[in-house]
């Protein structure tokens, strides 16, 4: 099940990124699960993750290894085993591998960045990796990104991936990024796992403000169960390689773009959500301040009985003001509040509008892509999130496998 | 479904209680909806009350009556109907029905409490109910307990209502409470809708701080879907009949038996949650303080991701870490961190015990009633939150019936 996710035929490469995947048979067999992502030489690399107190190993190696100034070459990545909650054996093994990428590649140990995702609790079986790193190394490629979006996948029913180009100066920009992610989304900082590439020249510092400004309006503000991964990692990258650096003029237009992928990417996430059947965007306008919006958006978003309303295509709006209701803000006025389903007015001045219909309801409720609008009357900022429907399905995934 | 849910076959009447209900169909058919609970003049009356902003127009209307000083003499509950989101319109449906009640047996309007639960955003058909009033009248009877336990249900699939009785310098007193509610439940100051009496006497002010301490950890550390209702209501009501008033020397003994209904009570309802197949307590020990304990039993608790493995029987530990991982508080070290599930231990010192077989964790999730601990090694605080599972039931209930 995924609502209305767009899968591309093909990717643009990056130039300066090069990927690649195999078999290693971590817990999945006949399919790859284990990948590699080597960047050019003094490429920008910025990273967020997840706020769990139980990070993941390769999420603290990954904090560690960013520390340092002679540059990411690296990133590892497998599926089926997140190598949380393992204690000290756990980031052993997290080391053992970037040790040994290192040593074949002839890079520093820390200019490699290790990635996890999968079963929680198990201890990762790093030697099978060890032993696959030469297979790993020669299968990289420019053209590999669509192999790699597959390899990185757990309970994802579909690759999730994106590219957009820019021309600057008669030059092409190319940005090109994948996530995979499914259940236990509502990143805090950041989702499961997200790699976006540019070619353009950005450094450090800059990278990092970028991507935490990309993030808030994107991969933060996405949830599918309100549960946060213990391996939530988003790296962006910036190779330099198209020749053009950021600079004062083409920024807006750079930024612009990459805040339209990290974007692209997060609705992705929650389009292919475990059980999905609606793709919900849920907007809050005129709200105190930006952290008042987004608190009443996912109040809704987390409710349980909107979800399972949305699922129903079942317009009990009530659910909806129940959801607000419960939002930890202060001061909230519902008497000033109006609330629309897609384009159908339900409340005005928190009163019930005589007019409405339940027929007018049950049309927006049909409807595979909902929109639900919140207006407090109560300031200028505004905040949306997106999520999906909580379905028979969900119920299924998550208790009749582990994940 | 419901987990050891204890349906009692009789109730203790309590002096200067009278109950009684009838068939109003505001919803239902054939099964009495409406009920009334006359108080003994000079009663002490204490109520809790839902923090929702959306708080239902009865909640506003109790909030009100109960500022009051002449004393409350009545309590009219309509099951069906939450009266919700009705904006003045609700609010004035409520005041009839008061007023109703307040004309037939010649009290003042606002010795007249009204309480609504059901189905959110639509408007009450108050005349319904008023025409009925002096019905309602002629129902009233000490013996009625059960009759309208059974009445104010929604969803839930059986009464909950507990009694207990204390002999004090050879009078007895007893205490018999009752509750509804089996989803849309995390209390914030109150569960859905709630009565208990007792014939003690104990004065209005002693009396709301006996029911403020009583519902921290009964109705206030209990969570099916982390939905918080619009008219979350409880009543603590003492008619002082029984000939004993609280003093010095009593009050350990009547306040320990009023606490022991609470928990009792508000436990019936995670007993009855709405799918419901595991009761499950979650105790964190050692915090820093109560509400840093309370945040991480609640963030495991709530886990859509660690319910649904409750439900699966699935010893899949690392979703515990997850939710704990994700609590929003500050610096927790999770490398002091112990878990166990019933009487084995997964984790200590953060790392997992390389002496657990999967075995012994299966067998823990096999039970009916499952405990999870969790010690954090960091202070002297603790509490208990319970819970239940997520399952295909609550879906079904949710998305194919509206409440």
């Amino acid at each position: 099940m995924s609502v209305n996710l767009t899968i591309p035929d093909s990717l643009s490469p990056v130039k300066g990124i090069r990927l690649g995947s195999i078999e290693a048979n971590l817990r999945y067999t006949n399919r790859d699960d284990l990948s590699l992502i080597e960047l050019a030489e003094g490429s920008g690399v910025a990273g967020v993750f997840t706020q769990s107190a139980f990070s993941a190993a390769p999420v603290l190696v990954c904090r560690e290894h960013l520390q340092q100034t002679e540059g990411i070459r690296y990133l590892v990545i497998n599926a089926g085993n997140a190598n949380a909650a393992t204690g000290e054996e756990g980031l052993t093994s997290a080391r053992m591998i970037c040790a040994e990428i290192a040593e074949e590649t002839m890079t520093a140990l820390n200019s490699v960045l290790p990635f996890s995702t999968g079963v929680i609790g198990e201890q990762l079986p790093y030697w099978k990796i060890v032993e696959q790193v030469p297979a790993l190394i020669d299968s990289l490629s420019e053209d590999n990104w669509i192999k790699v979006a597959q390899a990185i996948m757990t309970t994802d029913t579909s690759m999730k991936a994106v590219s957009k180009s820019l021309e600057i100066d008669g030059k092409t920009i190319t940005i090109t990024g994948m996530t995979k992610g499914a259940g236990m989304i509502e990143p805090n900082m950041a989702t499961m796992l997200a790699y976006i590439a540019t070619d353009a020249g950005i450094e450090n510092k800059r990278l990092q403000e970028i991507l935490n400004d990309a993030v808030r309006d994107s991969f933060n503000s996405i949830t599918v169960d309100s549960d946060t991964s213990t391996n939530d990692s988003l790296i962006l990258m910036a190779t330099g390689k198209s020749g053009v650096s950021l600079n004062d003029s083409n920024q807006d237009q750079i930024i612009g773009a990459i805040n339209e992928v990290c974007q692209r990417l997060a609705q992705a996430i929650i389009r292919d959500a475990e059980g999905a059947t609606k793709f919900v965007t849920i907007s809050v306008e005129s709200a105190p301040d930006y952290a008042y919006a987004k608190e009443i958006a996912y109040a809704v978003a987390r409710s349980p009985l909107v979800k399972t309303a949305l699922f129903a295509s079942d317009p009990n709006w009530g659910r909806i003001a129940m959801a607000i209701g419960k939002a930890p803000v202060k001061d909230l006025d519902v008497s000033k509040l109006a609330l629309w389903l897609g384009d159908t007015q339900l409340l005005e001045a928190g009163e019930p509008l005589e007019a409405y219909q339940e027929e007018q309801g049950q049309k927006e409720m049909d409807k595979e892509e909902i929109n639900i609008r919140i207006q407090l009357n109560a300031g200028e900022s505004s905040a949306t999130v997106w999520t999906s429907d909580l379905s028979h399905e969900y119920i299924k995934i998550n208790a009749e496998y582990r994940s």
